[in-house]
């Protein structure tokens, strides 16, 4: 028989929807010892927390979180606010004792996260950041090869985060949709949302960064509130690129922005080693491109690997080869491996401090960005 | 409030699994008065059916599907078994009154079609099967373009379904996994199995077809059984290829095999009209393809649209622009439109009916191949 | 030293230009024997011809093919008129004892071409039909791919070639540049002219055609003519497609069409075999499509090669990896070749007896369309 | 009747026969009223000058440079040799009152670029660089849809231009066929061989660049020398990536190496504008990719336009649509223009004085690098 995680969720919007399908269909596709319980979902307005805990079935609701963390028949905590109250909330959480899976990035600096990770650690909750992009298989599945040593001596790395929703100067920043563009509530632009999940896939799979060089940009300098309708001046960056050095001697090249025009979330990364090098990218998530120098030359050419066999990283949990899975089955990875590491008693990473490392360079890009010269990570 | 559907299940193999998915999924994503309830799940065998009901949340199970259909507590039947045992279960589900949601091919032949048909007029229950590949996103958009005549006059319709996983003579026949390959209980290949979905698309988006000239081989002669490992000769058609015509004019060629080495579920379809043309492939299914001879002769080319947009079919039910879904959640649709068809007292598509034309198509195929000469289609 | 050879060109059209280049190039790019010398064209109207040999560096003109094949200072005659006249004046220079470069297909139909094989048979002359995509250097590696085994048994061959210049039912027939929807010069429509490309390869790739089943359809049933104006039936096939099998089992399908809005020249290829499938296609020529099942599954997928490197047919001779050579480099290739077997004393493929078993398909192809019926092709 | 344009060339490497061929074929497809006549060609070696003017036409040959400038009979001199003498070259040149078609980059540095650009502005000789990707038809039409607005305004510019020949450590440095890698021949590495093309191509396509921001990399220290044997330092940059500023506001990211395993000429860019965007890349070159927001959105998508339409830059004097072109055609188009532009008395871009900004980029860049900061153009 399967163990019950009690689930408190905080939060109800885009991440809302997309963990909550995560803990509903984990169960139905995975042998876990633990099965999620939606026991509560917490919102300020209890309108919409009724609304969203009736769709998707949590038991109950909270209008404050405090009240959430105090219930003993909350054994995890999922943190979907905005990034200004992750820190607030997770240093409540870790007192009282709760597992905690966080939204991303993991704070609004790397000193908020050194706060975070203190408490976690010292509480010894398990705790985990939804950097959801490790689990899409073919992410995974390059993960597999580079420690596999496939791709010998990396040379390169490149990543691009491209958006293009924020072109128009009508579109306002604040507010429950569009908080991304409050620098307030986001504490950046692009480079908090987007180059976050750039900046840690590539940490994943090639190390740590040790300088960055970084530019910013803002293009549109005002944009009206969405509660009040005021123009106000833009305090996130809309694009960032930014150039770096991995301590393994391999070469960064990071790029994100919310202005190229045709690409809705076109997360992108390649890498290039001595031997192979590999491409993804997030419009054609269940593809792996893939080029071995060591191929027969008469055939030699890059693979796209259509990642959807029962021996690629958790398809064997789905369908039948051939038959794609989206987005979304990333973040039911995400809670399989967290219930799994529950079970076993071991982290499941990105731990806090897995995403305290992300946060760091994220500061040390901006910081670069805003003195215009190099900036050593740590 | 929402009002229960009471869903018997009747097979719990692959399809099984995927129905069971839209059953749960529909209700977190689309505001419908009809919500399933999975009441009760047959299988001849108790454990497996126990089993399956506990994984998926079913609320009882049956061992014979006869006392699923006396149960007052069912209100609408879901076949998934092996085509040999469609017709019967129909003519008692349909007779029980029973909703029927039948699994394709609708049957074994266009007789027992015929007979089904008939049986579901008469009892006036609402019947869909489940060619589920209408309600890809991109497939549903290129109903949509033809339908508002973007396209002009059609001359000609493609369309393949290629597969390579029986290309070994170790693939056993017949038993719970491959069943497929066993004539008895599949009737017939590529045809009813492959070729069906190509051919159901086909009519659904250029109308009915007239007349065929099919070829067809066995490439492995003798295949053992899975049951009992005894070699016996092969039935089915390994490989299918047919022109035809369509009734309105324009040209049409279809193939389908399990032995294209390279290829898992490539259904792909392209349509070629007098302005604009479409493609579409199941391996990347949420891309269409699209070129318009009106376009700026500077910047004409064939599009690919990424199938992610909040006014594209289904769209808005699920993410965000750029963030794909999968093979699955052509059958989360498909519930929501069975669930709204309902509630309007409205006939759903590909009722049995629609489905019978498709049966008869597969039926002039088989007999064309076997005769070597046109065949039409009535 | 290098030894000219002679030629007279008859006819001046776009094949007259692609050969012209050719002949200037091959000297250039590649080291042979014999290096093509231009000494004249012959065309019914001397302003055309005149300005043609200026143009292209032919030495002299003739108005009168006959003379031209009278001429002494001539070795090798290069056929680039309308199909209906290649018997004719091939059995003439066979008699004059002139090598013989034919335009494709080899002639009007099958009884033509016994008459030529026979006649340059008789003479002894090296002979060549331009069926020019087999040097495609992608092609050729495809070519020694097969021939290698590396494919194992094949199953399958698929072949289309698309265009879609004749949609409007403006285009006239007739004259200079449309000759090719006049049935008189042309002989056929689409078979003749696009799908006896796709069976020479076919032929060169997978072996004989042993029966075929066909259909064909003329869309535009009148067309006004080039030089009248004045509108007549159509008497060619708009568009073919038939079913075939292979001597060696496997089974064909193909189809072209000047109606597939979207393409202009889209000729394409595809091999399945046992072990390893191939793809190639006109519009991206200098690449192949190549999947090996035998590659280790977790990096298995569809390789695109990119045929630039130097150990691959023919690119030796020309740049560097990566940069990619076009449509008139296979009749650079095909003339070199030409030139070494000249010079080596051995025949060249495709020679007019390979050309005839292509001409002997679309007889078959022709006859089974108006009968309705399969038909073997010898 | 067309003019004789004489042309001594100075260098018989790859750029030699690029363009050799170049002057051979445009009076066969342009109608111009100069013809280039292959006078004279120029090598320290007679033996090697000798087999290139027999392999390619040219009536004579000279040993010593300054002999051939010397001649009458020699009106344009072509610069091919290693970048290290192309100032001493031109400046002779122009002084002797001969049109001069120089190689990329168009010296060692801007200084250099300096001294030539007053050199033949005061000689008022014609004068060009070979910045041949400016005439790859597709990037002219780039061009053109920049020009006619059909972006709007710029937000970001990107370029690559990856290869993968150097990653062996025994890839020697000087000589005949790698004297790109010795910096005394060469000047820099990626930066001036490859970059050069980015920068000349962004600068045309969106202005000028304001400021760089650069790292470079050398990751094998150590080659031996391809005469001598020995193992030196490595002086030139094996990687330089670049962030950077254009005057029209836009972000510009710029990176090049020759160790990205499996690429071998990847050359890509890709704009984004308020409306519009636009990618190519050298390895499919025949096309390119088109967004436009203001498309329907039904069937909005990035467009793939296979440009060989005759209506497309250039195309009108190859093939027939469909029939792709390949590299060395960009060099034909060039000289056709510097051809036109003699006729009519005008520069031809890119000019000495164009390319000498495109030299002035490359310079902040190498110093950006050593200096780690940001660096003003000019």
């Amino acid at each position: 028989m399967t163990r019950p995680l009690n689930i408190g969720m905080i939060g109800y919007g885009f991440m809302g929807r997309a963990h909550s399908n995560a803990y509903h269909k984990v169960s139905n596709f995975f042998d876990l010892e633990y099965r999620p319980v939606l026991k509560a979902v917490c919102a300020r307005n209890a309108t919409n927390a009724q609304a969203f805990a009736e769709r998707w079935g949590y038991e109950s609701i909270e209008t404050d979180w405090r009240k959430l963390l105090a219930r003993k028949d909350i054994d995890a905590v999922d943190i979907c606010t905005p990034n200004n109250l992750h820190k607030e909330i997770a240093l409540a959480a870790a007192e009282a004792g709760k597992a905690i899976l966080c939204e991303k990035p993991l704070a609004m600096n790397a000193a908020e996260g050194e706060e975070m990770c203190a408490a976690v650690e010292k509480a010894g909750v398990l705790n985990m950041v939804w950097y959801n992009y490790r689990r899409v298989p073919a992410v995974s599945l390059a993960k597999q090869l580079i420690d596999e040593g496939r791709l010998g001596r990396i040379f390169h790395y490149r990543a691009q985060f491209l958006q293009d929703w924020t072109i128009s100067a009508d579109v306002p920043q604040g507010g429950h949709a569009t908080w991304r563009l409050d620098v307030d509530a986001a504490g950046s632009g692009v480079t908090g949302d987007l180059l976050a999940h750039c900046i840690d896939t590539a940490i994943w799979l090639n190390g740590s960064i040790a300088d960055v060089n970084a530019m910013t940009e803002t293009f549109v300098k005002e944009r009206p509130h969405a509660e009040t309708g005021k123009k106000q001046p833009v305090g996130i960056d809309d694009a960032c690129a930014f150039l770096c050095h991995f301590e393994n001697g391999s070469l960064g090249t990071f790029e994100s922005t919310r202005y190229a025009r045709g690409h809705k979330a076109l997360y992108t990364f390649e890498i290039n080693g001595e031997h192979a090098s590999i491409t993804w990218d997030l419009h054609d998530l269940h593809r792996l491109g893939y080029f071995d120098h060591r191929d027969d030359s008469l055939v030699r050419g890059w693979r796209t690997v259509h990642v959807t066999d029962h021996d690629m990283p958790y398809m064997k949990h789905w369908w039948v080869p051939g038959l794609q899975i989206g987005y979304e089955h990333s973040f039911v990875h995400q809670v399989a491996d967290f219930l799994e590491g529950l079970a076993q008693g071991q982290p499941v990473s990105p731990t806090f401090r897995d995403a305290l490392e992300t946060q760091q360079v994220c500061d040390a890009v901006l910081k670069s960005a805003k003195k215009r010269t190099w900036m050593d990570v740590r």
